[in-house]
């Protein structure tokens, strides 16, 4: 276990990363991304805290105290532990989750699965590399990012009939030390705040694909590694914006991340070639990181059923029949996401060559489903209960004039005078929410941990009809007995 | 335990039934209503049966061996059980919930939990009467029902503001061996099959309603009741179809149910004019029995899955991307309920007094609020799997006269003439599902166990605030800690 | 012109029919079927009444007065009158559509359009044939049929692909007078109560599909055809209840058109292996038709408002917001469907050639997918506000029993006793709309005129993209101009 | 008629704005409210435009040319007229709407009509105070802004009721020549762009409410009166950015205005304590501006639809299923509007008194709500086509440095890389719309021209439901004749 202060430094390592058209010198102390470098340090905090060690410190047999995050997964109550320490964290983080340690143990987690099967099947030793890996993150507490999600050109094509061969991520050159590969990834999220970096293939491969079938983990300082952060609007705009927290705070930051040429040490590497298990790995991530999904979508929806109450309230109308149907959206779009997320770990898999209990798949698919498909109507019902001026406030500015104060106070008056304050922060903070966050949030909701067509063709692709084949054929006399 | 058999005869008692304008002289010989009593006796069948009877037999260290439906649930797994006991009869009946003593127990697990509230403010003995009549209940495996909707008059007074007081079952005149109740309830779900009906209070109620705080248990063929049953159109219209199994086997039916003076001797009441105790026990009971209902609808959605994955298949469209998503929303449907059901169990509230593990009120509400307000869009999709012929196709008579049959089943051939009957008989279980089962499933789907609005109503008011809004005002900057 | 009479005799003429499993002597004598032969006949009762006369005759220059669904459209105003014509004949139908010359008429329009297309290509003489089939028609004031959609077999093959060549209607052989087709047509609607049964093609087709491609008119007593009738439950079961009036009198039927080496002589042929304009009829003859079927589908939910509206106020709850909130959905259906009729008429497209107005493709398309897509939310709707009466209620014999009458008029008392019997009426004639002729609405609200998917299709290709285009691109600073 | 340059000098009259606390010297030259000004000015632009003239300026007999937007409705042509010149020169503004003349007639007309019925029954002189009004700024060719919600504060409480008399603005003393008004008015778009402020009352009033029942038209700086603006980030934010076009020309801006005892002279008030037209004064302007309202959405639906076009092509995904369904989302969205304005156009309703065409409200309202309803649902599916990259894409400069540019374009690369730049434009463009504009936006769909709440009771109110009853009670057999 580390210090927030340690995790910070270890971040000052010459890793290259652009921000705005120019190189950053230092993340850590960059005017912009040391925003999400703070927010990404608030797990360390927690965990020296006494209020939280408990959920998010762990004592491990042979590891010691590590991570909560860490954690390897043999039961339900070690998921359900595992889902509430993320939702807690989220919370802690105003309902931004934080993917530090989170992500890259999902990503842990799949390879130890998958790569106990490849060895048993091309025998190699790719688990025994994952396990060593594994360890020394969990020793050194270090901040993962996982690099999943390639660029994929013409999404037409598969990625061996790319005119361009770097629109996936692939093998250039092989020796007997590693392995060297070149691509880009999208929407590596707080890669710029992670000291390693695991890849994963995208989607499943054929033969044609082969060198497109790799998987590893390396430093975000590696030679040959760029990248390039998105824009933060949310936190450039809201600087001295005494009215805004969230974006002062708790942002995390996505890259497109470049591999040019990339080395990668034998013991670092988890997939070489063996398509056929690039989709199952493909599709193991996601299985664990949806669940995590879940348990942080919760929380960010318990922020908006806590604001929508809040202005409900303070604008006069929470006992209205509409204002309830908006509120009971926002219980029923959290609430439906713990189920999924309680189910998912209630109705586990154990494996037992891995030892790891697996989300059931099902639940975290159809809790997916339902996150992507109903985020907008979430957000429509948050704004139907706010109202206009979620939009049309003036700034926290005019509320430092004094010349300006007390009209404004007066007139932003809901239910009660003594509320005023409060109601314009919390316009404010929605605002900021739907407006400087809106696009990562909405493309969050949608996209993250994979798009709605991906998710409909898992959850079609992994169910098992055949009860239901049963069911329908005994009532309609196909079958005599169920 | 008793037999099919023993059950069938004790409902030879004298019960006042009408049904399409005559009364009936015996339930159990009636054309149509033996339909539902033959239903209902399946449960006492699967009792005997050796392949069914770890579900649905328990050994109570008191009562010997009972049905499971009366096993009280004191945590998570015997809620899961429960669960599961109800899932599988119902798929057992072909997608058909059996209620028989489903519902009985839901109101007997909540009178045993209110009861004690009630003995304790006010010294009365109700908690004893419950206790005695599920001990008898149990050691006799008694069929039973639960009356709880009143008919209601002009749904915008309250029940003591009714032009007439009947609108509301209440205590027309008290003595001291018991009371007299008057009124009439409506949708008594096989009240008919049933050796015993328990009457709960619809909703809450205030001082000048204290006539209508009244909850008993009575035998169905006590003095001054009588049942009208609705027409069963679905059982009547497909006697001698041989292509549709449900409407000949697995119906039940509902009645309006008039109580014109019936005496409720003192050991029989629960409740007797503690008007501030009939909204818990109106709102506990719906809590038991979402929980069942999200059980038992999940099995009916598995029916769904099952006959549209079948329809897919024999159409030759089941690769197709819309037909995937129509898929998945069956599977969402069911998955979604299921999940809220595991939830309910999952963090249920285990109350110290009554010894009872109640399903959380939360995901009860959420999961039933789901399948009420996706019920038609789940139709929707099935629909538009099957296609029109599910509408167009001609009758089963058709296909028995060798005249017609061969060109039939040349033209209504899907992808394989070998699957040719079984496409058939498809359409025609889901024609007669959309059809003389529509209303029913309609309305049940929407209204029963309480209407869309009042779970809206009960979820907004049950829902704990506090640490969403906590969150909100933490976002917002209105608190500094969480 | 003739008169109903007339009409109804003219369906004596040998036609096989098929109703549950033997053959129909006389459709309008059967017992069931001249339920649909009578609702057909209401149109000429109609046409010599004289409070509907203006609507429904019309004096044509060339042909005198006839049936006003025979008025060509030239413009907005006659396209409007033909919206107008529809959607008051199907509420004079207590909301069912009257077809019988309304979807003949449909299929002329497009086939006039189509074969004057197809002459200038080949040198054919369709167009005359087309005006030949159409005066005749309209001076004798015929009923017809249309025959598209094809029984299809597997849906993942093309006409000439499948396994067996009858499962999309095609030429068998050709001579001198005519061609021969086989095949079967499914959901021909009043087939049995049209003079003439119109063909067309369900799909484009490609060279390999050449004998898939004709089109035709023939007598529905033609040689070879043979009709296999659903069965009409929802006619069948209510013919004594004095309750519900739709199921007795209004109910349309739909039958599996068999063709069996039918001859066709020239004079008949709109098309006859000009596979290249296949495509353009399959699709001109639904833009006709999709106008159509906004107008009805508007009428139908008016019932559905009106019913719902009474239910509320018998109820006593429509200044409830929820209530209001389903009404809302109600009037959206229905004038979201109208709207779209009336865009299209007023942004119709004139063809020059033919002298046709034909209805704006991109407005049909959009009203009739909202029609799909949206229909099982009216439903559900519609029960939410008449509660679980609708499905429960007893039989109409109850209500003529006296010793049941009284008890139950009082007990299913809403607002005021003077309404009960009103409200009884409602909640069977409900009942009726969503059980026996549930399936009936389902399918065809789902599927009738195209399915949902098909719909898509027609509609993201019909779509002039092009100015939408150059807005994106000017908005993005692509192009300079708009 | 006045020009460009005129028009922005006549902004320089020493009006009251405040801006992020500060008062701004002159709207024209503040760095961010001249892009209001300046999106407000490309309307004079194009009266005198030669390509668009002809749509933009409207010879009047009796004012000479004047602009279209005062052209007064007499029939469906001038509606249709009135509605394409709003689409136009909202796509001309790239997809934002140019208020700056339209909500302003919109009101005007509004008040034409009830000023007639005002004069008639209390006879004052309202209309010809409207008249001269209406001359004066059609001959100016005045900017106009209309100031109608009221900041309300406890919403649950009438104005007479408010414990602050000033929660809606109200008449404070009246003498011979005019009145004095004080309160706030919320969200006055484009206030700090118009010569004129016109302000309408915000709802219904009884006669506790009189000095509420205020209406009345004053110039922008008009002693008393001082406008808040909104914070435009979207504007701030993008001054520099290459890569987006819309931020940085086409905004538009609202205020908080508010009033301190402001002046009314006695020919300027429209409505001076007839709390009896409080209520028709407030609903019949948003009938003329939900009109307007439904062609503005349309234009910026289009923005949407060529976007979501050019992004399927870019990224080689416009031939899948899923996406061909995303894009008819997008059409349906659009063409459902243009549907209702159309059809609000051609069931017009003509008032003899004061000769103007009002927009049928049904279709006002029912399509008003479907935008209303959704907008979220489209923002969904243009998102579900984009991908992730339109939240996560570097930002504008990355594209300027050298060292970083080629590689972006390289990996930023879809289907094919002469697209590439355009597709990077697309996601920027895209981006903003959902953050920088994102509250706006939201905000603006689901509450300008008043709040779904508001539209549902107004449809469910001015429905005239007899034609629907009577069909009801017609197909329940409760009346005999339709």
């Amino acid at each position: 276990m580390i210090s927030a202060e340690d995790y910070i430094n270890s971040l000052k390592d010459g890793r290259v990363v652009y921000y705005r058209g120019r190189k950053v010198t230092d993340v850590v102390d960059h005017h912009v991304l040391k925003v999400p470098v703070d927010h990404a340090s608030s797990i360390y905090k927690l965990q020296s805290d006494s209020d939280y060690k408990e959920i998010t410190c762990y004592n491990d047999n042979n590891l010691g105290v590590t991570s909560s995050f860490f954690k390897i997964p043999r039961n339900t109550e070690d998921l359900m532990r595992r889902h509430e320490l993320i939702y807690e964290t989220t919370r802690l983080g105003r309902g931004q989750f934080n993917i530090i340690q989170a992500i890259g143990t999902d990503a842990i987690f799949a390879l130890m699965y998958v790569s106990r099967k490849v060895d048993e099947k091309y025998h190699t030793n790719y688990y025994e590399n994952v396990i060593n890996f594994y360890n020394n993150a969990a020793k050194n507490d270090l901040g993962l990012a996982v690099a999943q999600t390639d660029v994929k050109g013409d999404r037409s094509l598969r990625p061996s009939e790319q005119k361009d061969p770097d629109m996936y991520l692939h093998i250039t050159k092989r020796d007997k030390n590693g392995i060297y590969v070149s691509g880009a990834k999208a929407h590596t999220t707080q890669s710029i705040a992670a000291n390693e970096l695991i890849v994963l293939p995208t989607r499943s491969m054929n033969s044609s694909d082969k060198d497109y079938a790799v998987s590893f983990a390396i430093p975000a300082n590696a030679k040959g590694i760029t990248m390039f952060a998105r824009p933060m609007k949310e936190v450039e705009t809201v600087e001295n914006d005494t009215l805004s927290v969230i974006g002062r705070k708790n942002m995390e930051v996505e890259t497109v991340t470049v591999f040019d040429n990339v080395f990668i040490p034998n013991n670092r590497i988890f997939l070489n070639g063996e398509y056929d298990f690039a989709g199952l790995l493909a599709m193991m991530f996601p299985t664990f990181h949806r669940f995590t999904a879940l348990s942080y979508r919760a929380a960010l929806a318990d922020f908006l059923i806590g604001t929508g109450k809040l202005l409900a309230e303070y604008n006069g109308v929470s006992d209205k029949s509409n204002i309830k149907r908006n509120l009971s959206v926002l219980i029923e779009y959290k609430e439906n996401l713990r189920a999924n997320a309680i189910a998912a770990a209630y109705k586990c898999n154990y494996d037992n060559i891995s030892g790891i209990a697996i989300p059931n798949i099902i639940y975290t698919n159809v809790g997916k489903l339902f996150a992507n498909q109903n985020y907008t109507d979430a957000i429509k019902n948050i704004v139907d209960i706010a109202g206009g001026m979620v939009a049309t406030m003036p700034s926290y500015e005019d509320f430092e004039n004094p010349d300006e104060k007390d009209i404004l106070l007066k007139y932003l008056t809901g239910r009660d005078r003594n509320e005023t304050i409060n109601r314009i922060k919390l316009f404010q903070t929605l605002r900021e929410f739907i407006s400087s966050l809106g696009s990562l949030y909405l493309a969050g909701m949608i996209h993250a941990e994979g798009s709605i067509e991906a998710s409909i063709l898992e959850l079609t692709r992994s169910y098992d009809y055949s009860n239901s084949i049963a069911l329908g054929e005994y009532s309609a006399g196909i079958r005599d007995k169920l």
